[in-house]
């Protein structure tokens, strides 16, 4: 999965009628000491996370297997908001 | 998902059997800013998607999940078309 | 999609059994002004591709949707010869 | 797969309700060498790796072919601990 | 598919249940050019390849269309030794 933060929305009147009522969140990605790498993606909030927030996300097939986005068009997904994370070991 | 904007299309008389009727759109990628980042993909269009329009593209097995590319050599999907987008917070 | 231009091939006598009569391409990818990016891919031709031509490449899990690719081990397939292709807007 | 070293871990209280009682490892990949690449990812332990150990990483649809990830919104397991691995060749 | 060269192995005692028996092969990638790219995957062996062999391997869920590696958490998988490839056309 990867380390993130919800940084914006996109918004979709047109759209698969399977993606009806999901909330599109643009999630920067965030590296190791919690800076942006620079990269982001367009994600389904299936948790309910705010702007802000760190969030893991999961994609591909595996973004699929939450109850909101079961069989949809959908490859990248919240599906936790992060309490914090921490780095014990990088020698 | 990743956000793009379509930028030209493709024409292939021979293919497979599934792709009949499909059209294929070049879509560039954009960043955070609405610039190119200079990647590109072929992705089918699922919802009407016309020269110039900002969309949102599935990719992987997500693509196939639209009633147009359910089992077909698929592998990128148009399935909205994007009013606009924000960026809320990136400190 | 990728887009590409067959420019190899590839043979392997000792394979997975699923693979008996495949024919390997190496492809190398194009960018929008049918350039080489340097990048290549090896894909099973399931649209009878030549030597120099441009083509269409559908990775992962959707290159297994073709009639000759379905339950084998193979993650790219060419689907797809390109008559053209046209960049009509780039801004 | 990828070879990785366990560098950390992530704490998400409001999660998907398949992911409860999962552990959330980040993972400093590594090179042939044995040095981290600078890249990272978070993966489910499936196996009880400990800080600092050695471990393989599966992702996308195969990070849910363990018991403990089957249908889960997870695109990474760890589903090995490395004991060592050897470069025999390599002119 | 991806064009590699065996240039290692991993050893793995405690791991996922379904991996019991298989071998590990650290597989350095190539280029057109039979020249290591500086990237390296871990992939299962599915047809008895030996160190410095030329191998393609197939990423992903096609990667568990083998015998095998059907339903296991494996990702990478070596489906053929190659006995050469060519480069044809590449103005």
């Amino acid at each position: 999965m990867i380390l993130g933060k919800v940084i914006g929305s996109v918004w979709a009147t047109k759209k698969d009628p399977g993606l009806e009522g999901m909330k599109f969140l643009i999630i920067g990605y965030l590296d190791e000491d919690e800076n942006f790498t620079g990269d982001y993606d367009v994600a389904v909030d299936s948790v309910g996370a705010g702007y802000g927030e760190q969030v893991l996300i999961a994609k591909g097939s595996s973004a699929r297997q939450t109850k909101l986005t079961h069989n949809r068009p959908v490859d990248s997904v919240v599906m936790a908001i992060v309490d914090r994370y921490d780095i014990h070991d990088k020698e």
